[in-house]
């Protein structure tokens, strides 16, 4: 008899869901439901404008994808729900929302439909970094003992920057709210009645370490009334693939699914690919190449590696230590390439070849030997998350001359990235994290050069997952798991997670090539981040000063 | 009663001759002339193909202007040829050709038309690079005393480089060249059958200096024959704006001016629109911002500019220091920005204006507040002639964000060529030749934003020449001077210099933020072209060391 899991996966544009078989991982049947209001950085849905830098997302769009991805997926699986035994879901993080004691999301209750604040915040909600800052310098001055688990800096896209950000700019918001929950939580609250905060999440966006967050008189310090916020996040924590509970008759019927059916603790999108990826023993990382980059690993211990984005432990499976890093740009700086530097003779090649223009940089591109072009550059148009973190940092070309071609530029550019990725993996290395195993997903894994380039620069060979639902098989995984058809996330790894589609081995001879022209990016890393010139927040500072 | 001159400019792809009067510089008439060659790069006329970076010219398509534009200029100005009473002439320079006793080219011979050195060498004509870095490599073991007249180094273009050149790839041709002359100065012999070498290029191209050329042992230590090259540079030296005779009986058939017509020694183009410019006292600087910058002025003393082209006596006027100092790209990395940079979707949007991309770029950075583009640019992707000397320098940009527009990578290019000629300017008034006054000339004047960038950027207000055809107006002045119608070039260019198109004066707020940008210039220009690193020397190694 056969037994099936859900995986569902909340994105920033679209959320889906996977059904997939406990027994081998066979993915049997998908459904994709995109957002009706996507990601709201203009105004409110019938309401008012937003301030630069805000995104929001709407709840109901949330809530819908249960609604009809789930039983578009069972459907397209041809299975018989009966059969299903557990459901997991990841979202986007830090996506965060003040809701009811009863988990009503604020945005939904009329009278405060009209506030920004009421909404959940998406992850790339960037309007909050003065009050991260603040949290930063506090820290530091504090020596608050948590900061070194963030890599010494924790970042304005997570809990406690957006929770001061709604007390200070629209307090009556941050009263109305008696709770402060990520998406994923809220949403599986929804599913089975009980509210479970998973521990990834609130590790690694809220704070939590060692079973504390941060201590009421810190919060004290930031604003009187902050230390309320612990209230409001407060509650049970679980480990990832826990059993959060049963569905609920009113889960049951928006899904399709049995009353009962086992519901993991929510989980980040990332951290529950690696489940997919077969990625969560210690030593194999993970790396999601997406707009930006998001480095995911296990270990047994704890280290503290400076620059990363947080070391938390159950962070990416029960017992283990989880870390995750990242490239705050990747995927964008390829993107603003394409659409602010390529010319427009390419524009029609790759329109008259009938390929994308990245296809047809890239053909231009693979031939010419390393270090062809005579180019470097860095990696930071949109700042350097690991391992400076810091956001005003910005990107650097070097070696253009007049014969300098558009192909030379784009292959300088994936150059720069994977030179980052290494420069991530040599921290971690450093700090007594080994990287033994480097797994690729994301949507940067159909670009073969990008691919190729980053095995020779990191020197091993790069397995690339064969999923299309990487995050909702991961979920899948969870739920199986929180389900007990395996004991841990694992060993429910090791069977359901998604083949190899291929892998990528360094060429010798390239390799040997790119370790020259890393130690030139290092070079310049060094010197244009770590304070040989401060060339670059100057610059920063000035078009700050002078914009109006 | 009238009189008149006539200039004739020998430029890279044309040349063209200008009708003056005498009386108050006004031009008359103009005729332009194309080559029909142009620039042979790829193979000799019916000859055999050419190496890479070879650039020569048809010495029968310098002649030829002497018989059409001449005569087509004289009967656009509608006025009697018996009314001018001079010819000068200037041409790019270093254009260097071999020829016999009795002026005939050498690529004129049946036997030798189908050898590439027999032909001119064109002031690109970058082949010769291995010749020169012997050259300077040998003046400063020897510590030859007029190396620190060229900044220090002296360049491939130059004719000592290509005569090396010859000698070494084809001693044939050596041998059979009774001469090695300059194109302006055999042009002036085709046209008073009397041959005489002009001071200023015998100085800035010839390595003349103090009335000597290099010593016979330093050239054998090049090459044991190498001194033989003297006999054919010696014989009569003039200053600008001499007579070298009159016009024989030939020439004036050709140009159908009278026979005995003054004829001026030849010139170097951009030293001769100095005159144009009223640019001849001192401290008066020409720029001529085209393709390449270069940079004139007249001084009464003799100092050593470190990394400038070059000081000569006699090199601009008669009796004072002529300075020429010179950016390698301007024009030309505005050129690559265009073609290999500039996206699609503005080329559309400059054709549906209906302005050219440089037009529809600079309205679109214009009114950017400086420095908010947050970028910062090195102008050095065709190397740095002045004042670092190195062609293997590359370009850099630092500071691009993912908002980075495309108009602002290309204001930041203009202004770096801007701080680069501050960068010059500086090292003038740093070696204690003050700069007192600016005028520009050349293709890059039509350019408002960069006019305006320069006026800032510099400090000080910016002429701009109002005339067509700047250096063979110059050369008007100079046949004028010979004609005895002016004791000199200065009294000559006082009044029969172009006017004033128009006088960019610096704003003083803008001013003032360009002194912070450029001092975060210099910082960088240090970094990467002073051994702060050497990584721009290295990636064009490594470049070299991979490209097939």
């Amino acid at each position: 008899m056969s037994r099936y899991v859900v995986g569902v996966d909340l994105g920033t544009l679209s959320g889906r869901a996977v059904v997939v078989d406990v027994a081998d991982g066979t993915e049997r049947g998908a459904a994709v439901h995109p957002y009706r209001h996507g990601v709201l950085t203009q105004r409110l849905p019938d309401g008012p404008p937003l301030p630069p830098q805000w995104a929001l997302q709407d709840p109901a769009d949330h809530r819908e994808v249960l609604r009809s991805a789930v039983p578009a997926a069972v459907r397209a699986a041809g299975i018989d729900p009966a059969d299903v035994i557990g459901i997991g879901l990841d979202a986007t993080s830090c996506t965060v929302l003040p809701t009811l004691a009863d988990g009503t999301p604020l945005a939904e209750l009329p009278a405060l439909r009209g506030r920004p604040h009421a909404w959940p915040k998406l992850w790339k909600h960037h309007a909050d970094q003065a009050h991260a800052d603040r949290i930063n310098a506090l820290a530091r001055d504090r020596g608050e003992p948590w900061l070194a688990r963030y890599g010494g800096r924790v970042s304005a896209e997570w809990q406690l920057a957006k929770a001061l950000a709604v007390l200070t700019e629209d307090p009556e918001v941050f009263d109305r709210a008696d709770r402060w929950i990520e998406t994923a939580d809220w949403l599986v609250w929804q599913l089975c009645g009980r509210e479970t905060r998973n521990a990834s999440a609130a590790g690694f966006k809220g704070l939590r370490q060692d079973g504390r967050h941060p201590a009421p008189d810190f919060l004290a310090a930031l604003h009187p009334r902050l230390p309320e916020l612990l209230a409001k996040v407060d509650g049970p924590v679980a480990a990832p693939a826990a059993r959060s509970g049963g569905l609920t008759d009113a889960a049951a019927r928006w899904t399709g699914l049995p009353v009962g059916t086992a519901v993991a603790v929510g989980a980040i999108d990332a951290h529950v690919t690696a489940a997919a990826a077969r990625a969560v023993r210690p030593g194999r990382m993970l790396a999601v190449l997406g707009t930006s980059t998001c480095l995911i690993m296990n270990s047994d211990d704890c280290h503290e590696v400076p620059g990363i984005c947080g070391v938390v432990r159950d962070g990416v499976t029960a017992g283990r230590w989880g870390y995750e890093a990242g490239q705050s740009g990747v995927g964008d700086i390829f993107a603003w390439y394409v659409d602010r530097v390529l010319p427009a003779s390419y524009a029609q090649e790759a329109h008259r070849r009938g390929v994308s223009a990245y296809e047809l940089l890239d053909a231009l591109a693979a031939d010419q030997p390393v270090g062809g072009h005579g180019l470097l550059a860095l990696d930071w148009h949109s700042g350097n998350r690991s391992v400076l973190m810091d956001h005003e940092l910005s990107g650097v070309l070097v070696g253009l001359t007049l014969a300098t071609r558009p192909e030379e530029i784009w292959r300088a550019l994936l150059e720069a990235t994977a030179f980052g990725a290494r420069t991530v993996v040599e921290a971690f290395t450093a700090a007594g994290v080994p990287v033994d195993e480097l797994t690729a997903a994301g949507g940067l894994t159909g670009n073969r050069l990008l691919l190729r380039c980053y095995a020779d620069v990191l020197r091993r060979p790069l397995h690339v997952l064969d999923t299309d639902h990487p995050a909702a098989r991961g979920a899948a995984i969870h739920a199986a798991v929180a389900a007990g058809a395996y004991p841990d996330v694992e060993s429910a790894s090791d069977v359901m997670g998604a083949p190899h589609r291929e892998t990528w081995y360094p060429d010798p001879a390239r390799a040997a090539a790119y370790d020259d022209l890393y130690a030139e990016y290092r070079a310049l890393h060094d010197h244009f981040g770590r304070g040989g010139t401060d060339v670059l927040h100057r610059l920063h500072a000035l078009r700050a000063r002078v914009t109006p």
